[in-house]
């Protein structure tokens, strides 16, 4: 059971609520800004394009990614989602040993399991604010012999960020020692500086960087994603999947929304704001202690950690989903993470959440 | 270059024609009726639902199945697409070898190579129709010691069909070898007699049957297949890949589709009546066999074999894509695979075939 919780995901609002209210979902980390409708547009003129196979060269999609993220064409490994293409990359690579920083994006850990991998915890500190100590993390590598170290960049759900030249310092780092670095970069896109910290443009043999386009683009339900890697590693991966795995609309999506410059601009602006804005009328509730954050996501602690399983039950009864983080391995009880919405969504949490410490002082 | 070729598929439609032109592909099995409007409309209305996630449990598309197929909704495992569940479980079972009934979709031999599977063919012989000797089967399964078989029911390219007593028989044969029996049904729902060949109601701890939704049902672009499999296997399945591998689209198509009763009986009866006409028609042409069709897709031969190519090159400058199977193992030079479209489509085929026959007879 206890293993079972620990993979359990935030999103799901295909549970009915008790009166049939649609939810309020600050549990997936998903663009506030809704659908791009430039991307509306193309699903709409591509719906009888599902009668045909997509296009296993991926052409529009693999010229759009190099455009955005300025590298060629054939550099990109495409996914059903980013999530697929770590099960992939733990079944082509077969690690022995993954170190994992936690808290973490538990998919990392499922997937390292899937392909029989031993998974060792490098703890990040609170004190810290879960700043991750790369030094430290491949002495970790050395001594626990790890084949690969999967770090989120920003980190989801402590939204930490390392820049670059650290990421690829690191990289170096463990080369020698035959450790893979795996860079999960899939919240990156929502940040203005976002070439601060992204790894995109390195060519490490050892490095893998794994990005999402369905939190940015709104998109979670169609499923995109692209990893970057050393040509070799690619080549296996592409050997070891079909060739249609990312379908026809998720495709159009990607093409329309990579284009649609003004979504963009306008989210990353927004988000920027607003997680700022929230983040400081969170911190002005009783007993929260917020962890800066990075990109659209927040995570808290209460005090008294009781609060915040009796916070989510008080919020789901009023239909709002937020991310009980109590069984992720390297938490104590006590934290949640939220989402950034639009600013009427955040204002509905904020006052369920006053009325909530009313009643539970 | 014989590898890649070998792994090539019919059905590319996103290679621009000479003079922009649409393609009229007979390379690709989907179903010529199209999408159900039933579906259309399902797509259009779920739309706006691709902001969030796929529901993890496929709570909707599961009861949607268990109702059409006669099988419980915890009974199957859904993937994108039939093809990932063939890669899903070369992985988590990890075949030391496998044993093909040649030819045969090439897919099956691409997963159990990215797996690391070696592969032996057993090759069907044209003589006999390509009709599979399934006891002989089972002794080379023993003579190989193969861990798994794959076979399709009905065998594309072949069109071969096995009756269910006979497939359960094998299973039952191999079981104590310890040879697991993988059987594709992705064409099955194209008959009206299908209950005759299905094994989904058995029950057999070594079978696992593949079932796609994409060729019936016209959604190849949206991707959706599904196994059914001793519980053990699924639970390890399950486990090995990410919960939102259906993307929402494709759920919704698939509760609509399962749902569009007249849709299936329009498809069926026009499948039983025009594949059988454009078989009669294709053997009336110069120096073609006919091997006889079994659902929506027909084998020929041509003599002498080198004009196979030469029609495949000039079908091509007329938009008309066909499947030129040179490089399937297990077939000789000279055969082609054609999809049976719309009458008008089929006799626009023909037609350009009484071309091609003029001018090299």
């Amino acid at each position: 059971m206890q293993e079972e919780l620990r993979f359990v995901h935030g999103g799901n609002v295909y549970e009915p609520t008790a009166d049939g209210e649609p939810w309020l979902d600050f549990s997936a980390n998903i663009n506030p800004l809704g659908l791009s409708p430039r991307v509306k547009e193309a699903l709409a003129a591509h719906l009888d394009g599902v009668i045909h196979y997509p296009d296993p060269a991926m052409r529009e999609l693999r010229t759009a990614l190099s455009a955005y993220y300025g590298r060629a064409p054939g550099d990109f490994i495409l996914g059903n989602g980013a999530a697929e293409l770590f099960y992939l990359y733990a079944f082509v690579t077969r690690p022995k040993r993954v170190l994992l920083p936690v808290p973490a994006f538990s998919e990392y850990e499922r997937a390292a399991h899937a392909a029989g991998a031993a998974v060792s915890y490098s703890p990040l500190e609170e004190r810290e604010g879960f700043e991750p100590d790369l030094i430290f993390l491949a002495e970790e590598a050395r001594r626990v012999e790890a084949d690969c170290i999967v770090i989120g960049n920003p980190n989801n759900p402590t939204g930490t960020l390392v820049e670059r030249e650290a990421i690829a310092d690191l990289a170096r780092e463990l080369l020698p020692l035959g450790t893979q670095l795996v860079v999960d970069e899939s919240f990156l896109d929502f940040r203005e500086d976002e070439a601060r910290f992204t790894v995109r443009q390195e060519r490490l043999e050892n490095l893998f960087l794994v990005r999402s386009l369905t939190k940015f683009f709104a998109i979670p339900g169609l499923r995109l994603g692209f990893a970057i890697g050393s040509p070799a590693l690619l080549a296996r991966m592409e050997a070891a999947k079909d060739v249609w795995n990312v379908n026809v609309l998720a495709q159009a999506a990607g093409v329309a929304a990579l284009a649609d410059t003004a979504y963009q601009v306008e989210s990353r602006a927004f988000i920027a704001g607003e997680k700022a804005r929230l983040a400081q009328a969170l911190a002005a509730l009783h007993g929260v202690t917020v962890f800066p954050p990075s990109v659209n996501f927040i995570l808290v602690k209460l005090a008294p950690a009781e609060r915040a399983e009796r916070l989510v039950k008080y919020l789901r009864a009023r239909h709002i989903l937020v991310r009980d983080c109590q069984h992720y391995p390297g938490l104590a009880p006590g934290f949640l993470r939220l989402a950034v919405r639009t600013r009427a969504e955040n204002e509905a949490l904020l006052a369920a959440w006053r009325d909530f410490d009313r009643m539970d002082p």
